[in-house]
């Protein structure tokens, strides 16, 4: 049994600062890989009870990664306590350096001697390459504990992990590998107890199989794990269970491979040669902002006027002043009129509006804070829909308003709109 | 020196399909309460381990705060766990039994016998209220170290924190207490080894005081962190090394209570009675979606054109289409256009405008990923900046893009924008 252990570093995460993400990262990511994490450990940038705990984990654990610490700064410690604990001095690594001299040249930024610090290594150590930031980690055994350090910025130390970490556990670890699975799939329209209801009877049908649900505002992410010695009875079962939970969650289910909605709807757009316009009130850019986020959405969005103003939403979409006058900004009616304004002034195939009341201020009795209002005008019709949510966070209103618009886009692309209640 | 420990117990933390925000809560609220806290720890839902974890922290800690595992089903360990370690037999606790028969009498609920397992504790200890939930928590001395036990859900774990365990330390250290100070200062505009750099002298002005850095993309915050036993020195030495800091690092410091960067442009855009209009290129909506995610926005932010196409930067903002032609979507004579018809449009004080290449693809020898131009309206004049960034990540891209803009911004509304390279 190969016993792992994880140590977190630094103040920030010891004072409660910042809330560790990367430790729980890392346990799953071992767990798929076969390893099971026994402890995890936080200690901040203390010298003495870093070489301390460094030399506690090497006395019990096969594997340890460790993050944090690796930076230029003074209070980056780690490699000075990872040479304490195995009693071997400090020496710069020569591939270290060229990494760290790399990195400075790609970015065309001058390096500096704190930069310098960081190809530092305790003697014997070896160097794990970090391809999208300046600190690179090392690995070195400590005892019989094979200990990896890598930084505590997640995007680096994920990318790390994966690249070399990973591997390099399952070679240490050979034929004592279990085989894991875990699937994700990403739901968004019911709540979370709904969800559970959804799937109540996934236990009598895979007993074996562990089901979990995380809220991962606004989608509710549906996932199970599942492990086993047979690799293909691992596979053939996660099929099977999936297959069960995909024809439950119909509609509302928008991803099966962790996809986003914005992927999602981007890849719908491209596959039907279609493009998008947006006149976003309430959800203030949110829109425009994720779908923009994919690489090669320029192929079909277009263009998002955010129109916080009633002028703009006159002046640009062309919204007739009595609409305004006699329904509100927020309203089927003008959001209506937004979705084929934006439509019209683009050329695009799909208008998406979006008018309501994020919060907190602005609630009435008639339109409290949480009503949102989305219109959609295809080259065939022109759809409007009201919804009343419940939140109070001006940020959470913004967030699923600006889901649920693109929910309805994708129902549209998907031919599964109806034009009543969703 | 009082020292304190948290242990957060569970397989869900243990295998990472739960990320622990309960110790980092814990951390902050001990702080506060005057208590450094020096290490945390995780286990799973094991009882050895949690009985060598017990017994571990008990040879060290004078204060420990375990959650989790004291539910009603066969993985919550927690009170056998902590009698085995303290050699004492559990025992039903009458004080426990009421509060439990109280809380599903109070709900309407029958009480199951696992539910009754909850009023079981180690002999000697005494029990903690739980306002919320059914599972009462316990507190009790292994060795020197007074250890607090509470439930893994974080409502009912954070108020039974604030409601007797908080109290209960206070006692305990009695005049040992110590006064923190934690302070945040956010940068924008310098690397994380350059923000070093500048600040390399602290330890030698402030030897007591731990500086840190944290990169919070496309931000650095730089904070720093000193205790002492009297309250006035420390506040006065925190109140010295932030007017240090704040000399140092000049115009890249944009905020120093946490506030981040469209609260600050928010708020300076609100003192002088002005307004914003965006055209957003590259940024896609960036820039209005974290403008409007501020409160009472819509005194000053107007509309926002994301104009992905360059029919829609005619169309919409009147950017001539010869300007397109000569001088290509990315440039400076592009954005100036588009800053100056986004404002007129609108009627904004100020218009600001972004035109770049995040990529991953569509970057030119001349104008390679990372290149941003960033216009700026104001009543008096049109600036124009153009800046090159190294990042490969298309979101980052977008961020930084979108905050070096807001900068700009930022530093025109402060009188300290020059009409040259930042």
């Amino acid at each position: 049994m190969i016993i792992a252990e994880i140590l977190a570093t630094g103040d920030e995460i010891r004072s409660g600062t910042l809330i560790d993400s990367n430790s729980a990262h890392i346990a799953q990511q071992l767990e798929l890989a076969g390893v099971e994490v026994s402890r995890h450990h936080c200690v901040g940038d203390d010298m003495a009870l870093l070489v301390s705990v460094l030399r506690e984990i090497a006395e019990r654990a096969d594997i340890a990664v460790v993050t944090g610490g690796l930076g230029p700064t003074s209070d980056d410690l780690t490699a000075e306590a990872a040479a304490l604990a195995a009693e071997v001095p400090l020496h710069q690594s020569s591939e270290a350096l060229e990494l760290v001299e790399a990195f400075f040249r790609n970015f065309h930024k001058p390096i500096t001697p704190s930069n310098l610090k960081q190809s530092y290594f305790p003697e014997g150590a070896s160097c794990i390459v970090n391809p999208t930031g300046s600190a690179p980690g090392f690995m070195i055994s400590l005892k019989k504990c094979l200990f990896f350090f890598l930084p505590g910025v997640p995007s680096e130390m994920r990318r790390m992990l994966s690249d070399t970490v990973l591997p390099a556990i399952i070679q240490k670890i050979g034929k004592q590998r279990m085989h894991h699975r875990v699937v994700t799939l990403n739901t968004f329209g019911l709540t979370e107890s709904m969800t559970g209801e959804t799937l109540k009877d996934f236990s009598s049908f895979f007993p074996n199989i562990q089901l979990g649900f995380r809220a991962k505002f606004p989608e509710i992410q549906v996932k199970f794990y599942l492990h086993g010695e047979d690799e293909h009875q691992v596979t053939s079962m996660a099929q099977q269970a999936e297959a069960w939970v995909t024809d439950k969650l119909g509609d509302h289910l928008f991803s099966s491979d962790g996809e986003n909605m914005e992927v999602v709807v981007g890849r719908l757009l491209s596959r039907n040669k279609a493009t998008v316009a947006l006149a976003e009130s309430c959800t203030g850019g949110q829109i425009a902002a994720w779908l923009t986020d994919v690489p090669g959405s320029s192929d079909y969005f277009l263009f998002s006027g955010v129109v916080y103003a009633n002028q703009a939403k006159m002046d640009v979409l062309g919204v007739p002043e009595d609409v305004l006058v006699r329904y509100g900004a927020v309203h089927e009616e003008t959001v209506k009129h937004m979705a084929s304004g934006v439509r019209r002034i683009t050329g695009a195939t799909y208008g998406l509006a979006t008018s309501g009341i994020a919060g907190p201020g602005g609630g009435t009795d008639d339109k409290p804070v949480g009503t949102i209002c989305i219109g959609l005008a295809t080259p065939d019709a022109v759809y409007a829909y009201r919804f009343q949510y419940r939140f109070k966070s001006r940020n959470m209103n913004k967030q699923i308003f600006a889901m649920k618009a693109l929910d309805i886009l994708r129902r549209e692309l998907m031919g599964v709109l109806k034009d009543a209640p969703l």
